[in-house]
């Protein structure tokens, strides 16, 4: 039982039951009606029916993020519950993890205490198997979904995203035009924001006439002293890179120690670009250059366009933000 | 209505009305069935009684903890997360900030969510007025309350902490054993935490035979800069220390940042102890000594004490775990 079954019966589009759903007054007594008696026909449970119709909310939004202690998600969730909390609304937040089968666990628990809408925060919710995220769509036909960080085209699933691709290319674009010939990238999980950025480095480094060495793309352990052992053994076999980039912060600073124990200077020997503008960035000696992909607006933006779909407004699908080049002491 | 009028009606301890509650077999037939009706005549509600009788549990724990932000809190979050995904339960975080309202607001909306029993984390759940904590002890009538770095003497509330007045008495020892005279203490917030640091501190400077100067126990901002700028200026207005210590990594970080502004050779001139053993201590050159306070731990023994108080055994009030001095460049 979903949302196409009551919009094929009620014959209306699938935006109309949504509407409704959402208590949108943007819809004739009569359609509403008619969408309403067809959703009690098919059984739509009571639960959703009531949220639809304004009653019953308890005020409370889901927030499901995959890993609390990435400094990235703990602030997305912080910047989350503030706004939130602005807004009238209290908030849950389920810590999944990175298995299918919790994720889908914790969406339905999250579902079963009646909270008015879910959040998805960060790209580990996007599945490289499209079939994976059926349950994210199920969970749309019952509340709206806010992901961040994760596209998903579906009616009640409103996704706000920075443009990682972009970041990375134009990263290339700038470092190329100092003259720097050998890049690494270095990224951390194979998530849905990582297959991106990589495929902004690939294009960036074709588009600038560059060619990308073997090894150079390399998945990174998840600490600090291990990224840097990786580093100085493939400075040992005579790779020598003169421009790193990262996914995260945490592996510019890998690179930063790295440089210091193989006496390469920063940055006229060597630039390294964070990713994230973390609180890590202005530890090392020098401060990271960084990509800033602005969790604080990324994370505003999604209870914004929450707010607006809960009073029925109608709000686009995708929301992408542009990250800025942070220029401190390891690129500039 | 809690469990002291019916451990009073019933002419039992309120430790057995506890056992009762929390399905203990040591309790005579005889005495589970008297508390059971002055709990049915008294209308204990039926869903705390359920859970008593391990019916109706939705093996769910709620978590509260004032900000995600923070990496030690996000730290312990995501321990307590995956060792009670091990044990079967699901958890509920929410995210309260700091003042009363919304914490009590947070811990009866988990409360109403039906939660097997929650854990407040962090020594801000811990007011200074102690009136104030009555909204914590009355959940304590409901379900078990564990607490993280808090304590309140109560039944079926059960405190972990970590020993951080002995940490910081330790720290100060050590550090005048070296010949260091000149100490500061730096704290970011007035929590219950920093109050037993501060007290620790004085009391070590005194047991030392140091005298502890205007200005040297100070409230810092919340972020680096600021700090590093309030160091600048008192260095400039003559003041210098020889000893540095912290209530959090990132006070530590400020401190060397201004060693390095102001020319200090660290640690001949000055020796800097950061507090939690964070990411941060690796960032910094050279790497930060800090105090552990094993937050992994804590966590994992926080867990495993409310299995065991689920299980219905009899277990202490309070555990505290010793924290450990990590030496790395910035003290010996």
């Amino acid at each position: 039982m979903n949302i196409y079954d009551v919009s094929k019966k009620a014959g209306v589009s699938i935006a109309t039951v949504s509407r409704v759903l959402n208590g949108n007054r943007n819809v004739s007594d009569k359609t509403k009606e008619r969408v309403l008696s067809v959703m009690e026909e098919l059984g739509y449970t009571p639960n959703v029916f009531a949220r639809g119709l304004g009653l019953n909310t308890m005020h409370t939004i889901g927030i499901l993020c995959s890993d609390s202690s990435d400094a990235f998600l703990a602030n997305a969730v912080y910047y989350l519950e503030q706004t939130l909390r602005k807004n009238g609304y209290e908030s849950f937040l389920c810590c999944t993890g990175y298995e299918l089968e919790n994720k889908k666990n914790y969406l339905r628990l999250l579902l079963s205490k009646r909270v008015d809408a879910v959040i998805l925060v960060g790209s580990h919710y996007l599945e490289a198997n499209k079939a994976d995220n059926d349950y994210i769509i199920s969970a749309a036909n019952e509340v709206p979904v806010m992901m961040i960080n994760g596209y998903l085209n579906h009616p009640n699933i409103y996704c706000t995203l920075c443009d990682d691709y972009q970041a990375v290319y134009d990263t290339v674009t700038r470092l190329a035009a100092h003259g720097r010939k050998h890049f690494a990238f270095l990224y951390r999980s194979d998530s849905s924001s990582s297959r991106i950025k990589i495929k902004g480095f690939r294009d960036g480094m074709e588009a600038a006439g560059l060619t990308i060495s073997e090894d150079a793309v390399r998945l990174c352990p998840n600490d600090i002293p291990s990224t840097q052992t990786i580093l100085t053994d493939l400075y040992k076999e005579g790779i020598s890179y003169d421009a790193i980039l990262t996914s995260e912060d945490c592996l510019a600073v890998a690179a930063v120690k790295f440089a210091g124990t193989a006496g390469l200077r920063i940055p006229e020997d060597l630039e390294i670009v964070g990713y994230n503008n973390s609180l890590l960035c202005i530890c090392t000696a020098p401060e990271l250059s960084t990509l800033d992909n602005h969790v604080e607006t990324l994370s505003i933006t999604t209870v914004n366009t929450l707010m607006r779909v809960l009073q029925g407004a109608d709000v686009p699908n995708k929301t992408m933000i542009s990250n800025d080049f942070i220029v401190r002491g390891t690129a500039y």
